[in-house]
């Protein structure tokens, strides 16, 4: 198929309907809002079901059912509408449903701003929500990454029976880029005999949550637990740059702060500074192995994001504390040029160190 | 005064109310409605404000309210609860005010049972809600401990001007013990001038959490930073027990926990095996700094939690990657037993390891 | 077709989706519960769409929305629910949107029972909302007429783009009775060239309700105005019973209770006491002028209701002051027994008077 | 006591708290947030409680909630939010709780306008909400008089422990007049025994209005008629204007209409037209029998309302058929002017007849 030019948010929700995502419930809030205007038309021309409820919170109780019922349901929002999301993620993780949910984060903390962030990395990774639970996460870093993350969110929503975050920012949302809908050619997945689909003839299929005996309790955290690290095992994703060759520094970073690191890595280049990047482009589970391996070589590492240092810790726990790890942010909304970024760099090189 | 029995949920409300916070907010989730009952009757007589709402997400909207106009405003609710105030305590921590949410929590994710858990320490630590934002959390492991850390809560939130959680269990909360209300001598407090208390006269004050300006936004998170450095300088509290004698081992347990913790230490010293253990009292700040120094003279370090391991990333990066961390929980709301943790112990000693 | 055997609120879902109601919204609630059943499992089947919100109050707006894009859009509900909507069916009226909102009335007030009554005649017929809005009110008294309704219902709603309610009682919607879907001929609607359906193309539509000039605002209210007078023109319904004879009193009775006046009728006919029924059909418009026609040969009219006496006020409207109007009424959910109402006839021809 | 020149929203707030009507719900709507803003301020300084709920449903159970614990509850909304609480007042009045409603009546319906208007007549005295019941219904057509009339619905609401709406207008409640807050002396109430204060000591006491026994509930329905009626025989309230001379014409009209009709009845009296007023200050129960008398010696009656006509239908009911009555009204927020009133006059004394 010919590539398209369209806004991040338009192609995550073509790229949706094509996944089969024809389930899918919202409420409006900047910078995501077009997602729901481009399926508000495109939804009844597919057949799908476009919802907008009365809150997040509703929206969220929504995908629950839909998700129990065995529809390939999703919603997209942006930071405080994920916040109101927190319960009901929690319970489609502990009754095992698949549901993706895209953030299009936006700065906080509280009402905050409308431009871009990162600042919403503890949420998803670390979950927001109470109990033990983990959702895939899932961080483009362009249109085409972002149409791409789509099938596969809902192919492993449904693999795993588990949420899947799409980590996007206002930036990603609203750019304009070339993007083309490739045929995704996924393993066959199992029947979704566990779904509530109307009980005729057969046992009722009973979607839950609540398990009062200990026993049972501990089972259903065991068997998640078990999940979580079949993903930890198979579903590390990450991209290299310039890993290949020498470098002094290793930088890390995801979604549209990499992009700026790109090119602040090729400007350094032209000064000689070799500077390389770890892109974990799946945020939970994060590449701790890669990232260890990779440090090693450097004089030390350094976490770039749109946030105070929120993935900061998960970059500290690879690499444990023999190596520098330093931290290069912006806020408020405000993306870090490369400039900055190379500053930082060859700031800590001389050993004066950056202010974040 | 003289010690009176009282449950935990009970010595809590009673603490809180002697220390002025005089206006609550609720809904009934178990195991903390007993904080509810007991207020219902004793608001009335201090003359306070005792509110049930009609849901989770209106508590933490009222306390948002109550808190910009001056009061020393708290809730307590259960996990499922807490996650619905999500969005609200990202405000509120954006807005820079003073509140005091309690989870007692119970085992989760999702619905899951009314029994005692440690299963929401990513959600209150990592701050569950969007945005750059941090909340003091307080962990108590007795009653009296959980009717000394309520006017602690309050001082700090008005202190930092930033929301501070307490996390309880149901065994806390459940079981009685002596206590004694203490009469507490904190430092005095600015006046709350920034205070929407009616603006006759002077300027009037504005509680907000919007800042489109990026700049403004970004001085904002800067701000806030800057307060959650203050508190890692200022706050780390923890006890450490038997850690003045040799050890073999290091046990890190806050809570509940802990107290199985201290039991399987005395029982592996009377086998001659020498544990030592360090409970953190705040869970942020982390007492990393000493728990790093203490790991040292380990063979190693195991955290023990009722959970599938959350405070154990925390212990990783306080240890750093030289020392071996184990991890040892139960879940369910199954309360590990002192021969159980004392058996995890000696199968790592032993080189066997042990399952979680 | 032939004629099947159905409970009333089967046929009535069954009706409704006949007549292309094919937007359904709901929150269950006794005695209407069965309506949400049974479309929740045909709506699939039709390609219609169903979904249960998480309040009437959210079903009424969904309502108001769906009506607003042209849906032809109903739900069910009883009493309390009904009482939840009565904001949205304001906005509806107001925006001039076609609605259908069938209410299967249970005794109250506030929660009450959940057997039948007629105690929401005022609500229905004087506008339970604020504003001057009128509902065309429509009132079966058999499975078969209420399946014969629903058609009428949609048609008229669209024709007037006025909501229509159809009063049922849980008498009609649990009991079974035989029934036919027939073909219905109603001539052609117009377009809803005004619906928000995308305006690709076109001038956007604009679903309103609030006129801030006075002006604008008394234009609304006087066509409103003049819609109503039409349907007290052209829609006015009832049935006769036994006024082709000589008759010395007439009852007036609707759905459920008018069954019984039948009996009663019969059975004080074989007494030699010849009474007539008229039965309204549309209780919104009232029949009015032949009530007052067919009360000049009668010694006397009574109004025989559940409740407490409720469209006695119309009919006193109708009379006059010159001929006594009576009133039986049954609460609480009990039917009257034909006995119990051919007593109170004779009561008052014997001046004896009845209570009620 | 001196008088003070207040807007009749502020009146009413005073002389509520005056009468004891300690514990306020609100939610802001135009014409009725000066209430609201007065008592954010008065409140705290009498020791009340103020609280701003998240929507009008919510402040209608909090309304029920208070009631139901033996405060003196009551709340202020304008159109839309009065129809939000329609299934709350059912509940209060079926559970036989003192409630005082304020409707500050903007112009309907749907959003309407902000103006002042009395379209919701029938929502107050037919009782939007489900089942049988019945509110108390004060119209004040002054703000001495809403002031007055504050005292007077606390009262009766605790006598009768059933809702008392008080119906202004916009009108009404944006003017202002000299007010006084007089002195009350009511006969004594009986002790609130009823209310859910916390039993210790004695059986709980349990507020409810779910009654599944059939005559049990048909009990309640007719202890809440026996209590109507009572209304209906002790609570009549009106005024009369003119109607001790001989007159032509007898106008109906209530609040700010019956203003403009007095005036109109004056100018009318320069030119020898002798016309009388009833001025309803009850609106239900409505005087339908001095109505009856006053009408035999006038001409015709003329119902003057800003509304299409609501409570023509009380007036016809009460005059009967053997004389004419008539309508004039505006609509959409316009106050009709004295001229136009007199037209109306005229031209129905002239046979030409008038437009509504």
């Amino acid at each position: 198929m010919a590539k398209v030019l369209m806004k991040g948010n338009e192609a995550i929700a073509e790229s949706a309907i094509r996944a089969g995502g024809l389930c899918y419930f919202c409420y409006p809030l900047t910078p995501q809002s077009e997602v729901a205007e481009y399926l508000a038309r495109r939804m009844p021309e597919v057949g799908g079901a476009y919802l907008q409820a009365e809150s997040e919170v509703a929206v969220s109780n929504m995908l629950y059912g839909a998700a129990g019922a065995g529809a390939r349901a999703w919603t997209t929002s942006s930071s405080p509408g994920i916040s109101l999301m927190m319960e009901a993620l929690s319970y489609i993780a502990a009754a095992e449903l698949p549901a993706v949910v895209v953030n299009i984060v936006r700065t906080g903390p509280g009402l905050g701003g409308i431009l871009p962030s990162q600042g919403d990395y503890n949420q998803a990774v670390k979950s927001g929500g109470h109990g033990d639970y983990r959702c895939l996460v899932l961080a483009p870093s362009s249109v085409q990454e972002a149409a791409d993350m789509m099938p596969l969110a809902f192919d492993r929503a449904d693999r795993y029976r588990n949420p899947v975050i799409v980590v996007g920012d206002g930036m990603i949302g609203q750019m304009m880029e070339p993007v083309e809908f490739k045929q995704w050619d996924f393993p066959p997945l199992p029947a979704k005999d566990w779904a509530t689909t109307g009980c005729k003839g057969r046992k009722p299929n009973v979607v839950n949550s609540l398990f009062l005996d200990p026993k049972a309790e501990e089972q259903v955290n065991r068997r998640l637990g078990a999940k979580y690290a079949q993903m930890k095992r198979e579903e590390v994703r990450f991209e290299e740059y310039r890993t290949e060759r020498a470098y002094r520094v290793l930088l890390v970073a995801y979604g549209t702060t990499a992009r700026v690191c790109k090119t602040a890595i090729q400007r350094l280049a032209q000064e000689n500074v070799e500077v390389a990047l770890l892109r974990p482009t799946t945020l939970f589970p994060f590449p701790e192995e890669r990232l260890f391996e990779l440090s090693r070589a450097a004089e030390f590492v350094m976490s770039v994001e749109m946030s105070m240092g929120q993935m900061l810790d998960d970059v500290r726990l690879a690499v444990g504390r023999d190596k520098p790890v330093h931290f290069f942010g912006r806020q408020g909304g405000i993306v870090p040029s490369p400039e900055e970024v190379a500053d930082a760099v060859k700031s800590h090189l001389d050993g004066r160190g950056a202010g974040a």
